[in-house]
């Protein structure tokens, strides 16, 4: 039974670090998970950022283990009650769990044993089926895109709609998703404003939150879902 | 004797394509360059892509052969009298140079021969050490994040300041060049704003345009520079 929660974006503007979602965090991890397993790898500053999620987790009632602290990172998501994969830059994120060879691991634990997954920004990227939908640098280059594929389908944080006043030329975030469903073969991507997320239990996907999500298909105009709506069609439908 | 015209974008907001540098262009093209080899490939649309750049070119008094109509590309590398690679997403631009053999051929074309070089924002990204710092989403995975290298630093087009107003908690621009910046061994990175573009002409570099380039150097402060300045220095200090 794959349980997880997917988060757009760690800090909604005005509040604290995972402020906006501590009631869903709660919720998520229930009374039996007493540690979580934080994956720093996608900041530079890896003891500073397991110290702000043990502050925060802690304030919740949940001890945190910092992957970058243990002596055998595959052993340490073997024995993992729980894992939380923190935000940062996707391609550093996802490079880092190549190079230490917990992609697989990962996924093992989640689909297979039912080990609660939570994600937020770079977190929820590499949960999905690959990273092609972030919107970090390409920093370092990871030996593929291909991430922990929890979810059948794209996710893009931080979805940000477009400005109609901005004299930037750059690409829209939309123009951006479009290019991707240019390419043959690819996959919904699910846009998540700051401040939604994604709870996946077993078959049934629901957005939470307080911000509407952006569903991008190929070749089909775009849609919008409101916090409460029901995604699952999403976890069998994407691919 | 190496030619190189970096233009940090292909519109700029309130004119056509190309306008804001048509007269940079005439200049750097000269008069014995009558045919321009086109690279449409960060495009979808590559004989769209082509008819644009073509209207363009020939308004300014040049032919343009479009790379994707040549039956070997790597012998319409060899044959160009200049070379014009546009803009689009920069990643599917760098995987099909290297699916045709071009990224070597280029390079050699325009340091070893003297072929003249045109970039505009993705065009920009690949001519120097890597792709590191383009701002596009990763649609599609290159071999490498290694480009053609005609110069021996990175450059960010598009280049866009913090908005001290917003509330999106996306990374700025300038965190994002910081977290680049984090990594060993990162070379320069120079912010191309939009409406500035950089001249290599052999060992010279020369900032035009009418906006400001900001210069990030790992563990140093930032700095500007206003279109005229001469950043030659970036040709051999860079590394």
């Amino acid at each position: 039974m794959r349980r997880l929660l997917l988060v757009s974006n760690s800090t909604l503007y005005g509040s604290g670090y995972l402020d906006h979602c501590e009631e869903n965090i709660r919720s998520f991890f229930s009374r039996d998970v007493k540690r979580v397993l934080f994956v720093p790898y996608a900041l530079h500053d890896r003891d500073e950022y397991a110290k702000i999620a043990r502050n925060k987790f802690q304030s919740l009632g949940y001890e945190v283990d910092s992957i970058h602290e243990a002596a055998d990172p595959v052993e340490a998501v073997r024995k993992a009650e729980a894992i939380f994969i923190g935000g940062g830059n996707t391609f550093r994120l996802l490079k880092c769990l190549y190079d230490n060879k917990l992609v697989t691991e990962i996924r093992k634990r989640v689909l297979e044993e039912g080990v609660p997954y939570m994600g937020s920004s770079a977190g929820t990227n590499v949960a999905t089926i690959s990273i092609n939908t972030t919107n970090d640098m390409p920093i370092v280059f990871p030996p593929s895109f291909s991430a922990i594929g929890l979810v059948p389908f794209n996710i893009n944080p931080h979805y940000l709609d477009t400005d109609p006043n901005s004299r930037h030329m750059g690409e829209t975030r939309e123009q951006r998703i479009t290019q991707f469903h240019e390419e043959p073969g690819t996959p919904c991507v699910l846009g998540l404003r700051e401040g939604c997320m994604l709870l996946v239990e077993g078959d049934k996907a629901t957005l939470l939150g307080t911000t509407k999500a952006r569903l991008f298909m190929r070749g089909q105009p775009s849609v919008e879902y409101s916090p409460g709506s029901d995604l699952s069609f999403l976890l069998t439908a994407a691919q």
